[in-house]
């Protein structure tokens, strides 16, 4: 670790002075001149026919600029896979959820635009819906779309090493039904999108995207133009976290044909209450658990029916099937594995990816479920963990899973054993036995993520560092920072590779039409992929200067090193000149150079097998383990989260602040899920649309939090660094709610756990101390 | 030429819809919120000490938000050579010339600005003023520059041959002196910029740069910032020519250290009495010109004695007298030659470059002398100058002048061919006979202009050429159009290497943060070096998806060719695929890869000896005839000019209508200073400050061009070929003022003739037809 300059070091990270000092322009802060605003005209029904729009009167209205229908389009649609291209920029034939967009306003100010949304005309043909995907199942189910008579949008039937005899020859079986909410990312700032069609053929966008090379694919597609007439600046932004903004919204396609109607640029900006009734949401899962052991509580087998509330389209599913069940066999040794799954369309809005993508709903039933079975057993939950927990492999060998997932580092024994060496798990007996008003509990639970996703189709990527003839650089990447920190990563990766200083590189936004393509932030990949393409970009770079160093200094360049801003002679290490006056000598030598580091992700792409639900999918795979520590009021079921102790292999943490701060929003928003977040639908309608009424964990409501880093140094990573945060964003729920039994003796088996639902529980176990 | 698809062709300027729709947008079309405005407070002495700024009314102004004077800059001070940077942002101790900067204001708007600059109140203690340079250079004249105290900024000294053997050698030796007059470029678009000093460090600007990585270089050393925190965005521009655009204006450094003391953006805009009273003009020179010649009229030697009217700072005259002398021994053999140049400062406003800088003087001298001479001694002009005419190497061969210029191609005397056998040389006498009131003449002319500078001290230039998955390309260069359409021949080169179609290509403007570094917009570099960089991107780029073709195919790359947007295997054309396929498959083959085409331009440096005159500072050289046909009204004098034929060798034209507006262009605006063009001064004051008063050639007065491309095919150039516009903008002068003599009988050794000067000459020599 000393060996690193700036590597492990807790430099400032690169955007903070100009967020902390509001200075930072997110989508909404761009204007143009003659700039039009637009607005979306939505659906008020569930399920219904389009049978004409009348937008006559709304182009009338003074002050409006154009209207857009699905006509506008002319029947472009996209989707994650080629088979799967459902959904429309607009309804066009019929509406499948409750405000689902079927027109767009585009009008001199934004107030205009949303008065004449009331005067676009819609004639329904109102059809039955369904909202539960158990229902949507069933024979007889009102059809949401023609292509799928069944609902059923993504099914998988996979089937690894013999699950029936693994269970005929387990001690013990235990099955179960586990389930999780619809919940939400909750990103403070909502889609935005300033566009600009020139009238010469070229779209330029400032928008907020997680993946801004989806985006610019998608526009191009859907206008017909070439990829380089499409032009995606990259503003920063407010949070991604999968889904949305990983995707192309309404309003998005709304602006762009708008602004090609009108020749003017166009801005749209959602309201929170657009982004909570009708973006993408985390899917709903229905988990059902069969797990046998042996008597000493090893695992013998696992069969999952997984049941997955869709909504109305099947946008990335086919991926969050697949993570749902790819998951299981992580980080338990696990031979035998069954997993059905059913996504189901439902007229729900949409869901999609989020945050710790699939792998939620299964580990959560796995990990309670284990905890269910220690406790019959009469095992210590920990003690079964650790007894079937993966080893990490021996340096150059590796261990494959079932279904074929191969790591080459594995820390969940160590995450384990940081947790069980804790004070936090040693006194948890003490802690079940304090007494008071409220009944304290400590629960864990061990978990694994993928990290460096190359499952897709382009998952190249590029980077170019270019060095001034000051020594100063300048870092171009497709990348996106969408909040989590991923800039400041790179910049230290490619800082520390070069051997320069971290404050001398700059990075700069994206901008599609100067920064090389990128497969996009998402699957944890971008440390990953990305920082292996800077890593090389700032070799080749390096290279360039020793050479020059080299013909400076009449010696060999194998005899050079840069570090610390400084270039000297190995072998005479007295010998040596500063990074600066390297990069001078280098730019000016002969007939002047120019310093261009080019460099690629050379990770291959792993093409997953949905249907067999094999493939390895990513570069590297995180391991967690939790400790949880609260309190529960008997009478009033308020939950008093008080200590979160999280032992995460992350390979190696490249920037600890990022690593802690990612690890502390990663737990402390599945904390959301686990006990505070869920929409509230009635017939598909989602009740609580404003922050006010759907309950995100506030700053009061965070726990005392400490992350302990396990280095692992995995040879795929970038200086053996895997993911931060998708992990404990997992991890979070099962410590959550086995620590909810630990305090209150009950078992919770669908998140979230309100006080409510504990009050009804510990009332029906006749545990509530309250009156009546 | 069959052989290309693209080069040669006439397909339309990748600009002209942008700009002929008025959507192309200016450094003064930027804003940005929060903006406020700059404006100059200047001098009204042409020569004064600055005893006392007081800004503090100013300051007290409403509206008023910073006051920018010297001490801001802390004695920061520019040029073009370490020696003679005698330059500040705004004056420091005294000033030098009438209008000269002295302090700036920013202010919430235009007209707060502008009212705020008569609140800062300056002592001056004024000084004696000098404004002719040969009266400067006089013992006793006012020093205008304590370390030049004898005014002279610049002085050579050089001696090829054994000029003075050679005269004593000659049949005939003729002396005169030639002068042109003060003019200025004249763009539309006048300098303008938005600055933004973030309080990060980091400075944004919009700014309308012909150089703009000069401008980078400017800002990082005055602001001490690293060159990675300078973002130059380069907008389009309306016209640079050299001289003010390829340099910092006052306004330049009040906006952006009045966006470092506001925190906010802040923009200006010059107006046109500022660029006309203020900004920099070409030199005026004298040139006192002795040629001999043998009784064939062959030239044995020239002797130029050049004083030049420098103004009051240097700036890049240390180049511009390197020109004056460098150009006269071409495009003529000259084997002995000996120059005297001196720039002398006087309290006028800067001289620096323009387009065709520094051989405008000299060549005019020389040619108007050879006329001369031809007539002396019974010559036809044209066949005198076809006897002293380079001959055009053998391929593979090369001709060296006297002070090293190194010719690889030559084609002047197939310009001059071209002109003796079109009818408006033929018919030469039979127009000077024509009766009427107009008296015909026609006059020729026969000069060469240096192209590809590589003189200075960074001169190489990169390129990157991306290639998208659909077969479009995204081309970055640091090379900018400043509208003289460098963007669609350097799109041209890249498609016709790469093998795409033109329309293909995406080339962005200049963003430092983005581009790589470029040496600028002069010295007519770019379509050579910064060409030179595209074709070897493109090359690189081509390698690549040759390999993925060649693996797609199983064949050896090297029997695959990619042309038209077809690839096809050399051997067996009927195997092929189109350019789109092509690159999808090498995007996504195996692991997916991205196609990044990196090149640079290979052309060494030469350093120039400015002191000993030597130097092949281009990459080649062009060589024009121009013949041109008018009429003078003998009453008026008023000129009627008719007809221009221009013969360009131009090695070979990339984009035969950028050739055509280039020559065009070039040549009316050498027409302005023939015959229309001067700045009225008196006692350093510009008296024609605004377009009504200084004349510059309209529609209505350009006369019927005729342009005829001479292809040599040089091989140091792009393609073959060389500059266009600097040559025919500096064979005009010659050409019109040796037509005039033809036409009047009489020689005019002064630029502008203007018909006031005309008219007095004819009544001189008793040609005047008018009364009295």
């Amino acid at each position: 670790m000393s060996d690193f300059s700036v590597i492990g070091k807790r430099v400032p990270r690169i955007d903070s002075r100009e967020k902390v000092m509001g200075e930072a322009k997110y989508a909404a802060d761009y204007s143009m001149h003659g700039m039009l605003w637009a607005k979306t005209v939505r659906s008020p029904y569930v399920h219904a026919k389009i049978l004409n729009i009348d937008t006559s009167k709304a182009e009338k209205h003074p002050g409006v600029k154009a209207v857009i229908t699905a006509k506008d389009f002319g029947g472009w649609h996209w989707g994650f896979m080629p088979t799967t291209r459902d959904e429309h920029p607009l309804a066009l034939d019929k509406v499948r959820y409750l405000h689902e967009a079927v027109a767009g306003i585009v009008a001199v100010d934004e107030e205009t635009a949303e008065e004449a949304c009331s005067l676009v005309k819609v004639d329904y043909e109102e059809l039955p819906a369904v909202f539960d995907p158990e229902e949507a199942m069933l024979p007889g189910a009102p059809v949401i779309h023609d292509y799928r008579p069944n609902n059923m949008s993504v099914e998988y039937h996979w089937n690894f090493g013999d699950v029936d005899k693994a269970f005929d020859e387990s001690y013990f079986v235990h099955e179960d039904r586990f389930a999780t909410g619809k919940v939400i990312v909750g990103f403070l700032e909502p889609p935005a999108s300033l566009a600009y069609y020139d009238p010469s053929g070229y779209i330029t966008v400032w928008a907020a995207k997680q993946s801004p090379y989806f985006h610019y694919r998608h526009l191009a597609d859907c206008f017909n133009l070439p990829l380089n007439k499409i032009r995606i600046i990259q503003p920063f932004i407010g949070g991604g976290f999968g889904g949305t903004k990983n995707d192309t919204v309404a309003g998005d396609m709304i602006a762009v044909m708008g602004s090609k109607k009108t020749g003017k640029p166009v801005k749209f900006i959602y309201s929170q209450e657009e982004v909570l009734t009708t973006c993408r949401r985390r899917h709903n899962m229905i988990v059902y658990s069969k797990m046998g052991v042996t008597k000493d509580g090893i695992i013998k087998g696992v069969y999952h029916k997984v049941i997955a509330n869709g909504g109305a389209y099947t946008a990335i599913s086919p991926l969050s099937m697949y993570l749902a069940g790819f998951i299981t066999p992580l980080p338990y040794k696990l031979p035998n594995f069954k997993y059905d799954a059913y996504r189901v369309f439902t007229n729900n809005p949409v869901s999609a990816a989020m945050r710790g993508h699939g792998a939620t709903h299964t580990r959560f039933a796995c990990e309670i479920q284990m905890d269910m079975i220690a406790e019959k057993l009469g095992l210590d939950p920990l003690e079964m963990r650790m007894r079937n927990a993966i080893d990490n492999p021996k340096r150059g060998e590796a261990y494959t899973t079932v279904n074929g997932v191969i790591l080459n580092t594995c820390g969940i024994k160590e995450a384990l054993q940081i947790v069980a060496d804790d004070d936090l798990w040693k006194n948890k007996k003490s802690i079940e036995k304090m007494d008071g008003a409220v009944s304290w509990g400590v629960g864990i639970s061990g978990t694994s993520y993928p990290g460096g996703a190359r499952q897709l189709g382009h998952q190249s990527c590029a980077a170019i560092v270019r060095v001034c003839e000051d020594g100063t650089v300048n870092y171009l990447t497709g990348a996106t920072d969408c909040g989590q920190g991923s800039d400041t990563g790179l910049s230290m990766m490619v800082a520390e590779t070069l051997g320069v200083r971290y404050e001398d590189i700059d990075i700069k936004r994206v901008d599609t039409a100067y920064t090389p393509v990128d497969a996009g932030s998402y699957g944890s990949r971008v440390a990953i992929l990305a920082g292996q393409a800077g890593i090389h970009a700032a070799l080749d770079a390096k290279k360039q200067l020793l050479e020059a160093a080299a013909k400076a200094w009449n010696v060999n360049a194998d005899d050079i090193e840069i570090k610390d801003a400084l270039c000297f002679l190995k072998s005479k290490p007295e010998q040596k000149m500063s990074f600066n006056k390297l990069a001078k000598i280098a730019c000016y030598e002969g007939s002047g150079a120019v310093i261009i580091g080019r460099g690629y992700s050379s990770y291959g792409v792993e093409k997953l097998d949905f249907d067999k639900g094999t493939g390895n999918g990513s570069v590297s795979y995180s391991f967690t383990s939790q400790a949880v520590k609260l309190g529960v009021d008997m009478e009033t079921g308020k939950i008093n989260v008080a200590d979160f102790l999280i032992a995460h292999d992350c390979g190696r943490p490249l920037h600890p602040i990022t690593c802690e701060s990612q690890n502390e929003g990663g737990a402390v928003q599945a904390l959301g899920q686990a006990i505070y977040e869920e929409f509230v639908m009635e017939q598909g309608d989602t009740k609580n649309s404003s922050f006010l009424d759907y309950k995100m964990p506030r700053s009061t409501d965070v726990p005392r939090i400490r992350t302990v880093d396990i280095i692992t140094d995995d040879p795929g990573g970038p200086f053996g660094a895997k993911e931060v945060s998708e992990g404990s964003h997992v991890s979070t729920p099962p410590a959550v709610v086995s620590a909810i039994h630990s305090a209150t003796g009950i078992w919770f088996k669908e998140m979230p756990v309100t006080p409510e639902k504990i009050v009804k529980a510990l009332k029906k176990e006749g545990k509530w101390p309250g009156g009546q």
